[in-house]
């Protein structure tokens, strides 16, 4: 890039060359396999299901974080789809069963494996008009990504707590 | 996309068209930006710096996992810009010391605001032999901030365990 100008770089660097949408779908898909495998990780001491009972510093249940990674996924996919970005119930579908959850989690896997592809390509590097802001199509994508980390690692903290070895991090990189 | 034939979808789909270089550096930054308010909002209790000292489930306290951080950045920043990917020596240059801490992360800030555009946009959708495996420029570069929002995330809990407020989340969220 020695011999690059200033200009070149500029126009380079606008230029959405780093990721492809086939790309995007592995990523997504390599992290919802880990948080499934976070979510069983916890230990079902019946009457008590510690994935949605157990919780650091007064924090929600790493259960009740996992149907917020969910119903954002879900959003997430609409709104890439579709352009509309309707807000679910939060408190609504937030059930105390695992095999649910579970259920839930799977037809999602099952809706984005199928739906991910029919997005526009273009829609990615467009802006739009979220109820939170306006932003790129990439920005809405990653932010859900995002967010299935940050609570994932949470959940990592938890099983740490329960003195329960996580799976290991990340081993869902593709390529 | 209905009137598009499998074979326009596959096509499409492999093209690197979500990401750009421009948006991948705002991207970073904006995450190094909310890892620092993490760092600075562990209290400072002299002797004990509970940055240093604080953990919980017999995790590494949250200061180094934040020199984790700086280090898999620093390497990632050298591979993208040189295909190179030297291991650092992991147990080097942890300090305990929170103004050494804060004064490489600002430095390598600063780094990768003047290096990340040097990078060769092609290299991205490359495929690289790295030292944990074959991978894309995307997947090396993505790795880098999974892994400091996974360990951001887990200063979460310690800073809620500690009865602490974190800093909003995602909140770095641009074009």
């Amino acid at each position: 890039m020695t011999n690059t100008s200033a200009v070149e770089v500029h126009t380079q660097s606008e230029a959405p060359v780093i990721l492809s949408p086939a790309q995007f779908l592995d990523y997504w898909q390599g992290n919802r396999r880990l948080t499934r495998r976070v979510i069983e990780a916890f230990p079902e001491d019946p009457p008590e299901d510690q994935l949605f009972s157990f919780s650091v510093g007064e924090m929600r249940p790493f259960g009740v974080l996992a149907w917020e990674i969910h119903q954002v996924s879900e959003l997430t996919l609409t709104g890439l789809r579709t352009g509309e970005w309707p807000m679910p119930e939060w408190r609504n579908g937030v059930s105390q069963d695992r095999a649910e959850l579970l259920s839930a989690w799977d037809g999602l896997t099952a809706q984005i494996q199928k739906e991910l592809p029919q997005v526009n390509p273009a829609f990615f590097s467009q802006m739009h008009a979220l109820p939170w802001g306006e932003m790129s199509g990439w920005a809405a994508a990653i932010y859900n990504i995002d967010n299935e980390i940050h609570h994932r690692a949470q959940g990592y903290v938890y099983l740490r707590a329960l003195g329960i070895e996580p799976p290991p991090f990340p081993s869902y990189m593709g390529p």
